[in-house]
This record gives C-alpha cells, structure tokens and sequence, in this order.
C-alpha cells in the first residue's frame, strides 16, 4: 500500500448506531483525516468518552464532539462532510454545507427521491430543500459508480432498499422477471431502528419476537420503486414486507418473481448476468443458485451477498440477500462512495473479511 | 369446572422439544392420566430426571420412560397414543397401535398426505404404510373439526402449515384471493428444527444469524398444497420460503396474495370471513387488519394470531399469522385434536394466556 | 379440586413488567376475582388490549384499566390489594389501602427494611411512612410463613434477595459456612430492570452483553443483610455483584462461603439442611450436589432450584441458585404469599411445571 | 506504515471457532505469508469454501485446507506454527514442528503448565510431552513479554485465565489484596466451549440459559493457580466459577478479594499500580474505579478492559474485566506473542478498535 492522498472530513451528527459504525471505519480509514465530528448529545466529550468501543483508538482520545455548526466546520478545512442525522434534520445542514464548498455524502432520507412530489407522498410533507434533488445522486455504487465519482451530494440509499435493489436491478434490466410481481419480504437487526429510547425497542420486547411492521407503504418503498422503476423502464409493481429481528445488526432480504423465461434458461443466464454486473464489484458476492446467505456471514462488512433458487413448480424466481444494514446498509456504503468520490481505491478503509 | 372424565394416555417417543411440551401439557391436563411414555433414549429414567423443568410435578417424578412396545403400550389400558416421533419412523408404531385398537394422535408427517404419490415426490421414498393413509383425518380442529371427533389416525399437521392454512383457507374459500398468486415467507425458531446435534443449530451458528433454506421445495410445501387445493377447488400456486430465527420457539408467517376484489371489499369482507371460519374458534385470535402479530404474544400457547394489510397500490392482501411453533405448530394442536376425539371441552389443559 | 372460596382482589399499578406477569397469575387463578385493576398509563383500555399476551382471557377482555384512586378501589370490595408500583410509589397507596381496611401486598422495595435508617442509608432520603415498617412482613413464605399468614401488609421481597437468601439462611442458621466470608454474584434478565425507556436497556445494548452493575452497594443489599444478619444471629460481611444478561428473565446466583466444617460433613449435613427446612416447600427444588441450576428450567414459574459444589481445595462452599427474577423474584412470590394470607393451598394458581 | 517483513506461517487444525477468528487476523496481517492451513475436516476446500465471512478474501480464495502433516508443512518453508487444536491432540505436532525447527505458538493447554504433576491431577493422565514444558513460555505478553520474544515453544492461554490473571497479578505483586481471599466468577459466550455437535451446546439450550458448570476444579484453575502463585510468591487461595452466557462471544470475570489496604490507600494505589504495568501495554484498557466492563466493547478485539469497585463496607476489592474469549482470550492474543517474537509492533494486524 504506497501513499494515500488524506481528505480532510467532517461528520455531522455522529452519535447513533450507523453515526458510531461510520466512524469505526473512517477512525482507521489511511486517506480519511477527521477534523470535526458534531453531536448536541455528546458536544464536550472525546469519541473515546462516548463509545467505549473506541476507547484505545488514538485519534478517538484526541477529537471532541462538537456542536453542529456548518461556519465551523467548513473552517476546519473539512472538503467533504457525511451527515448521519435523522431524517428530516439532515436537509438543514446538507444546502449550507454544499454552499459554503463542501461534497456532501448524506445517509439519511432526505435527498434520495428525485420527486418531491413523492417524497411529500411518503413522508407526509412538502420536501423542505427541493433544489438540491436534482443534483443528488443516489449513491448506489454498483449502479451509479460514475455520477458518484464526479457527486458533489450523495444520498446514500436505505439499508432495505440496498438489499433489494443489487439483486433485482440486474434481473429487471435483462427482463429475467416479470417486473409487475415483485414481492420482497426483509428482516432487519434492531439497530436498524436505530438508538431511540423507544419501550418497543428495549431487549425484552425484541428478544424471543418477530414481527412485521411498517407494511404494506414503508418509507423506503418510495426509493426501491425509483431505482427499480429506472432499471425496468416502466413502473414496477412491488410489495415490500420488512420485519423486525432479534438480533444486533443484519438484513436479510427474499425477493419472490415471477420468472419471464423457463426454468433452464434463468439457470443459465442469471450468473451470467449477476457476473457481467458485478464481478468487478469488491463487494457483491454472488453465491450462486442454491445458496441462501446468513446474515452472520456479513455482519460487520460493507459485503452484499446474493444467493437464489428456481421455484420450477411456480414458474418464480427466489432471490436471497444479506448485508450488514449497518454496513452495506449504511456506513459502509457512504464509506464506499466516498472512495469512488475522491478517487481512491474503491474497498479503502473498509473491512475485507 | 366439573369432574372430567380421564382417559389413559400413552405418548410414544417423547425425548425431543415437540415430545417435552407434549408431556407440558399432558402431565397438567386434567383428563388424561399417563400410562406409559416411550424414549429410547431415556428408557429407565424419571420424567423428572430426563427434563429438569419437570423436577417438582408430581406425575413426572413417578411415570418413568420405557422402551417403545408396542404390546407392553397396550397393556398398559392407554385408549390413544400420541406419537412424537421423527418422520419415518411414527408409521412403524402408529399401524401397530391402531390394529391392537387404539386411537392415535401422530405429530410426524408420516400420514399427513392423502396421496401416496405426492409423498413419493416430496420425502423420496414409497410411502411405508399407505393403507392407513385413506383413514388418517389431517388434524387441523380449525378445518376438520368433525373427522377429527370420529378419527382412529390424526394426522397432526406441521408447524409451517399450520401458520399458513388457518390465514389462508377462509380467504381462498371466500375467493377474496388469487389462488394463483400465493407467496408465503415464514421464519421459525430454532426449535423447529428439532434437539439434533448438528453443528449448524449451535448456539454460535443461529445466534446474530438470519436464513432461508430449504426451498424452493420443502417437504411442508406438501401438505400445505394439499389443504389450500381443496379449499381453492383447484391447485394453487404457492411459493413457500421458510427462514431461520435466532429464537426458540415462534414462527411468523407473512403471506402474499393477489386481491380478487377491491380494496374497498376486501377491507369488508375479510374481517366477515374470519370471523364466521374462526369466531368460535377459541386458539385463533383476529388481531384486525393493521396488526402484525408477534411471536412473543404467542410464545408458549396454543394460539395462532392473524392480522393483515391490503397493499393498495399492488392489489394485494398481505396477511401476518403468528404461532408457537411447539403449540398450535405441534404438540398444543395434538392435545387440541386429542380433546375433540374425547368430547372434552376443546381448551382443556391449554394454557389460555 | 374442589371449589375455593374466592377472594376479591385488586392490584394497582400493573403496567410494567412485574405487573403483567402478576396479572398472567392472576388471571387463571382459581381464588381470585379482580376487581380492580389500575394504572395511570394505560387507564381506559382493558388488559386485552393493553397486553396482547391476554387477547383471549375472558376476564382480561372485560376489565379495563382504571386510574390509582384508594377510595374507587375500597369501593370494588376488594379485600387485599398487590402493589405493583416502582419503589418510592407504593406507600402513597400502601398506607391508605390499609387504613381503608384492606390487606396490602406490595412488590416494591418501600416496606422491606425493618430499620429506617438503613432505608436511608440506602435509598438516599428519609423513610416517608415508618410507622408501617414495624407491621410489614418480609414476604418469604419459605422463612417467615406464620407471619405473613397473618400479616395485614406483605412487603415481597426483591428479585436478587430471594435467590441469596433461601439458599443461604439454612446454611447460616446452622452454621455451615462462615458468616464473615460471604460473595454473592448474580446474575439477571433485562426484565430485571423494568420496561424503561432507558437507552441502556435497548436490545442493541443488552445483546451480546455481559456486564456488572450496581456494586459495591446495590439497594437490595440492605434487604439481603436484614435477613442473613437474623438467620446469622449477628452481622454477615457479605459482597453482592448484580450483572445484566441479555434474556428474557431469570437470575442465576452463585454464592461462595468459607466452610465452618469439614468437607466431608459438609457433604452429609447438606442435604439434610436443606430437607429439614425446604422438604415440603413447593417452590424451592433442591438439585443436590454438583448440580448448578439453569434459568432456563424455571422461566415462568415461582420455583427457586438450589444447587451446590464443595471446593475442598479452598475450604469453600458454592452455592448455585436459579430463579425466574418476575417469578419467584416477584410476582409468583407474592401470589404465593396471597395463597398464605388467603388459607389457599400455597401453589394455587402458580405453575407448577 | 513502511515495508513489514513477511513470516512464512501454517496453521495447524483451523476448523473450530478459535482457528477461524485465528484466519481471521492472518489473513490481513501484513507480517504473514500463510504457507499451509491444515484441518482433517476441510483438507481439499479452500479457506473461502470452508468459512463464508472469508469468501471475497483473496488469500483465502487460493489457499485450499490440506492433511496436517509436519513434513509437509515444513517443506512450505513455514518458520512458525499456530496449533489451534484440541487438548490433547496439539502436542502431536508440537514437538515434531519444533524438531523441524519451527517456532509454534499453541493456543491449546498442552503446554501451559510448568509442573506435570499438575498436568496429570487436572487433565487425569499422564502428560504426553513432558520434555517440551520446561521450554515452553507461557504466553501472556503483558506479563512474560521478554520471554516471549525469545521463545521456541508459546503455550498461549486461555480464555478463563487470561480474564483473571492480567487484573489480579499486579495485585498480588504489590499485595494490595490478601491472596488466600480470592474469589473469580467468570461468564463466557458461548463460543468458548468449541464448535463441537453437544446437544448441550444447541441453541435452544443456551438461550434464555444461564448456568454455572465445571466447579470447583475447572482445568483451567490450574494454569490460573501456577500464574498467581508466582506473582504471590506463594500459593495463593482461590475459588473460581465459570459460568455459560447466551452470547456469541465475550467473557466477563468478577474477582472478588480483601483489601490487605485501607479503602483510601486502595483507591490512591490501585490506578498507579495498573498504570505502571500496564501504562504501555496496547491491549489492556483501565477503565479505572466504578466502571464495570463489558463484553460488547471488546467484543471481535484483542482488548481487555479492567474497571473496579472498592467495598468499603466488606473492606474488600471488586476487580471486573471484559475480554472477546476468541480475541484477548485465545486468537487475538496468541497473534500478539507472533509479533513479539518476530520483532514486529505489537498490534500489528489486530484491529484498535
């Protein structure tokens, strides 16, 4: 490994679980030099106080939580800025931010829908910051790699969305299924919803339970049905189940398809095509017909893995996925992008294995 | 409540997680008195020693395990056994106890099929013992409440089926649904697979982890095939995708289908549809539609919650069923068949909260 | 079982944890009429709604949650009243439920010491209703059962008391182990703590966590000292180390006690110990030698099982309790000592497997 | 970071959960050429066939599982071992690999105790390979550092005692506690007991569970002895108590002892004495008084996090550390004697965070 050019970066509102997995990456990212890091919550104290994890990382002693300020921030030099702020907050901080010179890498919600019109459909309100849509990319890398690297505001896609989108956007755009019966049915790790001091969320009511929630019009169903709608040429038709899991962090994804070829030639042409898509792709694993994917097999990585298998009896395909929703579902995807924005080697900083 | 009258009980094969909440229920159920209880394994110990939960109920500290026979069974006085034995093995007692004139409650698959054909397909093997097969009622009180009464052979139905039959049959009945749509997703504690030592259901391998497997063609896709075909009057097409849940016991289903009606008359129908099929159907509860059911609400029980949502937007009704899978998905629905054979009150001996 | 006389019954402040398993009690047993049922937060919906574990319990669905008021209470002809209040809240109620006639259970830590400085020590302010302090009974049927029978006002005991203290005092009463040398590490499930909106008892916290809490001076402490010091006949040195585990409920104690005899007469008198005082206990199940307890075997029940271990090498006694910490730890404690007060067999209505 | 120089390094016996977390650190370590990875069970599969988490790894794509055979690996030019086999076992291979002139590092407790006849009382046999325990060093970096450098033969410890021995041993060597008074109560996840198919070990045993095993006379107190009593100068007296967790993995230890010290004294002496131990030490972390430690801090680390708590009232020491027992307590610290005795920094290749 030679020398990394270092970036000068700033995060905005760091105190969650994705804002703490964030940082656990760009803590010991080589081309990432940290020079603010903002949370009201913890405004005073080092990362090290705030996140025993980080206890014994050396530039985790040395940097204090600050307040959010955009004028101070943009003063420490910060080129690039990730926001892990609730949705609805992040807008606030995103136009300023971009103003006053800085790429913007956001993981909220809040610039991921390039119609207002749906957003305020999905989120109950007239999008607050609509001149900025256009100009978002939705930072998917393994679709969008090439308006990422030239980016100067990236939305960086839901972790349910990320589990859907990479197996099926391939399949849509070689018409392999029929693109009005989808149905994806998800579960996710309670950190997904993320650390609110919610009762529905303590150990005793997720442990030992499973349940869905949220169907049938969740949020990131807004932004599946814009990337998939793209890759199919025509609406799709989807129904999207998330469920909740007891367990820390994970997303596993069973998407059910009408196939739109016999049996024998899915088998044939899907690791084709999931091959030209993303054998280049440090981090889609393609696991191949009759592989399921676990989440434990990916938790703590920026890895995606898709497995599948062919309902013959039903004419349907079944596709299976699994990310960490902390890290290919979030931190580690704005890290990705990030990579792809400033040039550096796309897997820097993120873990391998 | 009254004197109820007490039948003599035998329960063959009782080593496993079905076989000890079988003996859960049994050992407090008031009119059943235990007359022999069968384990290999544990032949020569006490209830109370081979299931340490059992220490201090006075049954289990004198009824000890012996080995299956089927004559010393018989001489025992016991009118029904209830078998809890793997699949492909029950058949080797259950043709036996029935020819020496017992009645028999089977929880393995061995006689859920009507059609020998159908298990060659789906278990690999010829069918050992076909003739019983023409008799055996399929145990779900729910559906086949009136055979169930009059039955020599319950079949008892499978934990998957059980969460996927009871939401379905009234909805395909009523045709409110496409019987050609039909995607169910299910997720089972680890119970479901049973207390085998095989490295994969380690504590280590199921913990933080979440999995399909088994399909597209689970050996359950049989049965529940069967059940929802004749309750469509022609067969249905199913996709079954059963998932691995770091929880002991509970399975959650979630069922996609394609709406027939409207919206509109869905959202009239369907509550008038269970409630006529389930109204007095004291183990399934109808949380309404909006609701998701959880596996903790049933964890433990004999009942199967059901709630649902209608997917505007695709057409489609989605429907949550929630059970335990060692209750109403085993050994709670066996005792529940066990009470109609006998006339007994259908809830004797289940807990109900 | 014949017909027991039936005792009207109220509980105030059944929202929490404790409250609800009180409430599964309550609700099947065969000697209780509820009459009132409060809680602030949950006023107005009937315990079927408020806890869907209830749906189908007739009663649940038929009585509502009403507001705390003593006056509303007396006038439903309740005779014995369960508090379910956090510490600190219950004697508000306690003292006028007594004056207004009716025997109190309370599940609180409020009236557990005999000594209100020591409250004061350990609560941080003075007592705020001594002048009951002295008529409480310290709510363990095994140890003080003549005088609950009699008791107007029942102060159960804590959680982490219970499962030190019945192994103990036997021991200390006789003189097997040294006073002056005792350590007792615990161990709890998150319902332990309460259904808090408490950041720290999210499931991303507790999960995969395992951590020590409370010491040196936890406030169950004083409760523990009080009884040990009597059975002692003089003041035990005594360590106490509560940690959290991530299940459900249950607490695992291990106690290590320096021998005042030899191992060998250790080894005899034990058993005998422990016959002498618990044999007709129903609730405390004495395991033997070299057997360690398991929480899993007393989950949902009021059993405490005792173990033990002789460490020869060190002179050393090891005592091993499990317990279900909403169970025998509280809710099953107080049911069972309602059972004393009320002259109902001790088990009524209590799980006994 | 500069140019590191390259060990060529086998792994012997990589199949269980301590050889893969082993893999796991090895595959990135820059220090490290894996010439050869043995397991009986997985000879012919690569690394990335046999461990899913390692599927996108590059060295773990091409390096295939062979027989272990010495011959073999020595003829790969391996210069140093990693045994991570079992008990027993591991010394088959470790006098033929030092013959060979290999340095081994073996994580298995053939080698750990200095005396045979401690071996046989705890182990109940003979010891197989008497002639290598005078050489071998035990390996605990932050306490036999300068040996370990220069070692042949690193007999790396276990999980139970590393947790006990790096908080007590400066304890003991400035007799701050009385060593006849000690008190150890550990808690491991469920990892620690191997990737073995024991039923007991299913996780539908150890959910929900939480039970001590192996007392008084774990193997493990052998080694733990043989480290405290030279830091005592003496032997020491101690009772030590591991109990199972419902976790991944993690161990959490509470050593109780007396003070031989005021409180005051205590609280003045304690920080100096760890920090002057451990000042430089990169993988203990002192959390300092009224911190407890928790598993999900070090959790996938090579940390171990002390905190205590002084007893004023008892005149005793509560000393509590956390550690990953795959990480500081086997693999992650058996990596740090590798870099000692090559020379290279003492983190390298193990995560900081």
């Amino acid at each position: 490994m030679g020398i990394l050019e270092t970036h000068r970066v700033a995060v905005v509102g760091a105190s969650g679980y994705t804002g703490q997995e964030l940082l656990r990456f760009l803590l010991v990212h080589p081309g990432i030099e940290l020079t603010a890091v903002t949370s009201r919550q913890e405004a005073g104290r080092s990362l090290a106080e705030a996140f025993p994890r980080f206890a014994a990382a050396p530039r985790a002693r040395d940097l204090q939580f600050v307040e959010p300020d955009v004028g101070a921030i943009s003063a420490t030099g910060a080129t690039i800025a990730f926001l892990a702020l609730p949705h609805g907050v992040a807008h606030d901080y995103a136009g300023p931010l971009l103003e006053a010179g800085l790429r913007v890498i956001d993981l909220s919600a809040d610039f991921r829908l390039r119609d207002a019109d749906v957003y305020e459909e999905f989120y109950g309100h007239a999008h607050p910051a609509p001149e900025w849509l256009e100009e978002a990319v939705y930072g998917l890398p393994e679709i969008h790699r090439d308006r990422i690297v030239e980016a100067r505001l990236v939305a960086s896609p839901g972790c349910y969305p990320t589990s859907i989108l990479l197996p099926l956007i391939p399949l849509l755009e070689d018409e392999l299924v029929d693109a009005g019966s989808l149905v994806a049915s998800s579960a996710s790790g309670a950190s997904g919803a993320g650390k609110k001091a919610d009762p529905s969320l303590l150990f005793v009511e997720v442990n030992e339970s499973f349940r869905a929630y949220g169907a049938p019009k969740h949020r990131h169903l807004s932004e599946i049905e814009q990337e998939l709608n793209a890759a199919a040429g025509a609406p799709v038709r989807l129904t999207f189940v998330p469920h909740l899991l007891p367990l820390r962090a994970g997303i596993g994804t069973t998407i059910v398809a009408d196939l739109n070829v016999t049996p024998e030639e899915a088998r044939d042409r899907i690791p084709a095509v999931y091959g030209e898509r993303y054998g280049e792709a440090p981090f889609v694993r393609i696991l191949g017909e009759g592989a399921f994917g676990d989440t434990k097999h990916v938790a703590g990585t920026n890895f995606l893995d898709i497995g599948w298998a062919i309902d013959e009896r039903a004419g349907r395909l079944l596709v299976f996925s699994a990310e960490d929703n902390l890290g290919k579902g979030a931190a580690g995807q704005a890290v990705q992008s990030f990579n792809l924005m400033t040039g550096l080697p796309e897997t820097t900083g993120l873990p391998t294995l």
